[in-house]
């Protein structure tokens, strides 16, 4: 078996000798593009040791470059052997232009083309034909042809997710995108989301880790019926019953067959989304190929009553687990026996006694001390630090319940903060407070109110370098679009979208600071006096912010009352689900400051 | 001659039947694309009657329909004959729409290949196609064809903008531009925007109103020389002399003939402002046009040390102006004897009496009552109104000195404030404040800033609906690109631009509220304490803020302190600028709240 980068790499050069390929792109993600993907997929991992989220290798007879972006280029040097594979950034240094450099006329590049989106695939094609060279889909993945002991594809079966969460039933979803397809003359649209299609047809699954997605294609008819691609043996009777009537299952080999039967229709497709060989598969069946935004992206992030109130069930039952967690680690902090591991092995068992924990919604950031300062930090064996005295804590976890999916960050201080700490915190918290009180127009963009969340801040030459917030799922992506809360977000907050807010300042070797809260975006509602409706937010998580690293001072009398408010709220909240000296500690932490 | 519109629409359909076209359209813009327009120019007005600054008509053999946007849609319909032209929301119902609909298969629409810009006609050219029918340049313009007492074009000498107020000789700015041009492997650039050229050569102009911008094309060569094309009768010695090694003059008829010595050189030309004439000469000429940016925008945006300090200086003469005036109204407005125009020449001949006032920056807005609700209301003798007691009355306007290009607008109050009157004023004060004290990270824009100018009147149910601000230029248009704090600008703010700050509130029919001033964007500047360059902004206008109309309770801390320290400086700026009276009323408009 082939064991090491050397023999893989070389293992490649061979296939692409035999394939009569110049070069081929081996992409970190899977065919659905998501953010985690199945052990099978982790195919750039495998090649080069890269294990990180997103990234891209391109490999060449001669060459061979991995590109990855700026979280990641400390850890593409540990990970990859750089006498095989050239770091390249992926910003700085595209790997399109690598290709226009790279590849000579009459070359050919090869590439898989359910792993590239229309839109990438057209990029490297542009980026070939620059030089003379040719970008060719290939029939099977090269890495597939090499990789001995690939893992097997998830044969996990699919659930249904019940429409007292969904709150609306995937019969109505189907006709409501359906009467939209309709007017716009689109026959049907390829769904390649695996979130979309969870949401449509009220299904989850789980194939990848702490998103409970469906990896599955679907095809949404004008008639409001759909078609899911999925191997019937992972569909269990339940769902059958559910799907009966609105949507028939295929096996995923029976996709390009499916398509062609759309041929000289409009079809509705989403080039960000849906792998180039859809396109190509379509265009060849003389289809209309009609390029758009996923019909499922804004009911999906427009969450529906039933799906507000479950995610305030969720963000109780959560805070109150978070809560019982924040007060354990005030007792056992100090003895200074805890590591990072063990903190988030805590928390977990925390959100487990609620007894309604699906996962996880993503690895937990438990990071103490300068680690706080890694905005993306994973605790592993290998770096789980001891949580140390007069340092800062910070963690920021979700978990995945039916009825919502959490995401929150608190930052604690183990023994006594420095002025600093608490100048940075409190100017954090000025920024949570800007968003969380924030009332705006309708038409207002995530672009538009970003800097009140960084104002205080800028005002003391501070700032950090990530979005201050991103959409989130109904027991879907903890990550999801198409609005976040950011400077290049120019999508239209709506109402019933779930946001977190979550702005931070980052010392790096020192110390870094998070405070998360989600929101729901408010319906425009009149404000008294006032001669316009105003959208807004409404507080979704309820846990204690750490009093010991605020500086009242820093606080406007209105900021002040707002935290007093919201402390009042956590406490009322929380209480009747917590109890003992976890309940004496919670009250404590919420008196008004 | 032709007097009526109806005899006018008439006539135009003759020549559209002479021309053998089944429509033409006609701008309210003129070649240059310019807001003002020079009276040969008002093909618009002459034709339907309609005087706005910014429309289209378009007239077929059957049907005419005139194009105006949200600003004109009362005006339209007062100065068109609705029988004639059927008015159209420029956005809701945009030309090219109608085109779609009201031309058929094997029609042709006649355009003025000088007067609509590439990206207008390529636009046209589509919805023409869309339907089967074509767009086809004409040779003369129909309505130059038709208008028998059509205006001369203007004859009046250029003049230099000596270096001492560009800061920066022509000579310079053409070799900087030039290795721009060089570097991206153009020959030259077309300059179709009048301030460009009038920048770029160091020259002003006086053929429009309120904008010394040279009304003449320029070509930007690669080797640093350039071509001016303006009839030689209008070019003074003392500008041949500036021109001499750097420029030659050409005349307008030659433009063509000069284009064509580009011939299969790369070509810089901006889709934006160049008539599609020269595109089309160009293409002709096989030379290969790439469209991007004039490259002037950049450079005449962020203003040089010698022109920030030419507008500090206007910008205090012009406040001691503005500020004399303000204490003639606070005297003569309760006497119940003014009207809008009395107070728009008043505030003139206080400009005037500095000696140097070339011209003002805009028709001034001198708006009472419940005119100052209209953002663009402009005083004429049919609509000024009395300035009564206990109402608004608001001065919008600006002055174009050597030195710099000043706007500035104050909202006063005759007689004693409602509380209504107050608490808006104080919130559109507070959105000033926010823009004024803001620092932000290289990368921001207008469109990141907008929002801390309407926080507070967000949270009180309130807003406004124009931009936040616009760029300026240096004795150039009062409305210079490509920056702007505004919801859609997403253009970074760079050091040197100047901006105006100007939030307002309008209530229909009762009263309106703007308080604008200017500001340079400040080069990134450490902060104590800081770790990151904030950029900034230094205000340049000053001018007391009325004080009767500010509920200080409504300030923070925070603001009262700005709002001291503004007037302590505008009183320590303006005090050697004026005497008697007005002094002492300056000294109490600025005494510390």
């Amino acid at each position: 078996m082939i064991q090491t980068a050397a023999a893989k790499l070389k293992a490649l050069r061979n296939v692409l000798k035999a394939e009569k390929l110049n070069g081929f792109i081996v992409p970190r993600q899977d065919e659905f593009q998501g953010e985690y993907v199945a052990p099978y997929a982790e195919r750039l991992r495998w090649l080069t040791g890269f294990a990180g989220s997103w990234g891209t290798a391109i490999v060449t007879d001669k060459k061979a470059a991995i590109f990855v972006d700026g979280r990641y280029t400390t850890q593409v040097r540990v990970q990859t052997d750089g006498k095989l594979y050239t770091p390249q950034h992926l910003v700085d240094a595209p790997p399109t232009a690598w290709v226009s450099a790279n590849l000579k006329k009459g070359e050919t590049l090869g590439f898989d083309p359910m792993l590239l989106t229309v839109s990438e695939a057209r990029r490297f094609q542009k980026a070939c034909a620059e030089v003379g060279a040719k970008l060719a889909p290939v029939k099977k993945n090269l890495i597939d042809q090499i990789w001995e002991d690939q893992p097997a594809r998830s044969q996990k079966p699919l659930f249904v997710q019940p429409d007292k969460f969904a709150g609306k039933s995937a019969a109505q979803k189907l006709k409501d995108l359906a009467a939209g397809l309709k007017k716009a003359g689109h026959v049907a649209a390829f769904l390649a989301e695996p979130s979309s299609v969870a949401w449509l047809l009220n299904l989850r699954g789980l194939d990848v880790a702490y998103t409970p997605v469906v990896l599955a294609y679907a095809i949404l008819h004008a008639n409001a019926k759909a078609e899911l691609f999925i191997e019937s043996s992972r569909v269990p009777d339940e769902v059958k019953k559910a799907l009966k009537g609105i949507a028939t299952v295929y096996d995923p080999k029976e996709l390009a067959a499916r398509l062609k039967k759309l041929a000289k229709g409009q079809v509705l497709l989403d080039e960000n989304s849906a792998p180039d060989h859809v396109r190509a598969v379509l265009e060849a069946a003389k289809a209309k190929v009609v390029y758009g935004t996923d019909p499922c992206t804004m009911p999906k992030a427009q969450k529906n009553a039933v799906e507000q109130q479950g995610a305030r069930d969720a963000q109780v039952r959560d805070g109150a687990a978070l809560s019982n967690f924040l007060h354990w680690m005030s007792v056992e902090g100090p003895k200074g026996q805890l590591d990072e591991k063990a903190a988030a092995a805590s928390l977990q068992k925390f959100r487990q006694a609620t007894n309604m924990l699906e996962d996880l919604s993503f690895p937990s950031i438990s990071a103490a001390g300068e680690h706080a300062a890694i905005p993306h930090y994973f605790v592993t064996d290998e770096s789980s630090a001891p949580i140390k005295n007069n340092e800062i804590f910070l963690m920021d976890s979700g978990g995945q319940y039916r009825d919502g999916t959490t995401d929150v960050t608190r930052t604690m201080i183990v023994g006594t903060p420095t002025a600093e700490m608490k100048d940075r915190f409190t100017r954090v918290l000025k920024g949570v407070i800007g968003i969380s009180v924030a009332r705006f127009p309708e038409g207002t963009t995530g672009a538009h109110i970003d800097a009140l969340a960084r104002n205080a801040l800028w005002q003391a030459g501070l700032d950090f370098d990530h979005g201050t917030g991103h959409g989130v799922g109904s027991f879907l992506s903890v990550h999801e679009g198409p609005a976040r809360i950011s400077k290049a977000s120019h999508v239209p907050l709506r109402p019933g979208m779930i946001l977190s807010n979550e702005p931070g300042y980052y010392k790096p070797g020192h110390f870094g600071i998070r405070i998360e809260n989600l929101l729901i975006v408010t319906e425009p509602s009149e404000i008294e006096g006032g001669e316009r409706k105003m959208m807004g937010f409404e507080t979704l998580t309820w846990a204690p912010i750490d009093r010991h690293l605020i500086e009242v001072k820093l606080l406007t009398p209105d900021e002040l009352t707002w935290l007093n408010a919201y402390h009042e709220r956590v406490e009322k909240e929380l209480s009747p689900r917590m109890s003992g000296e976890a309940l004496v500690w919670l009250k404590e932490s919420c008196a008004a400051l």
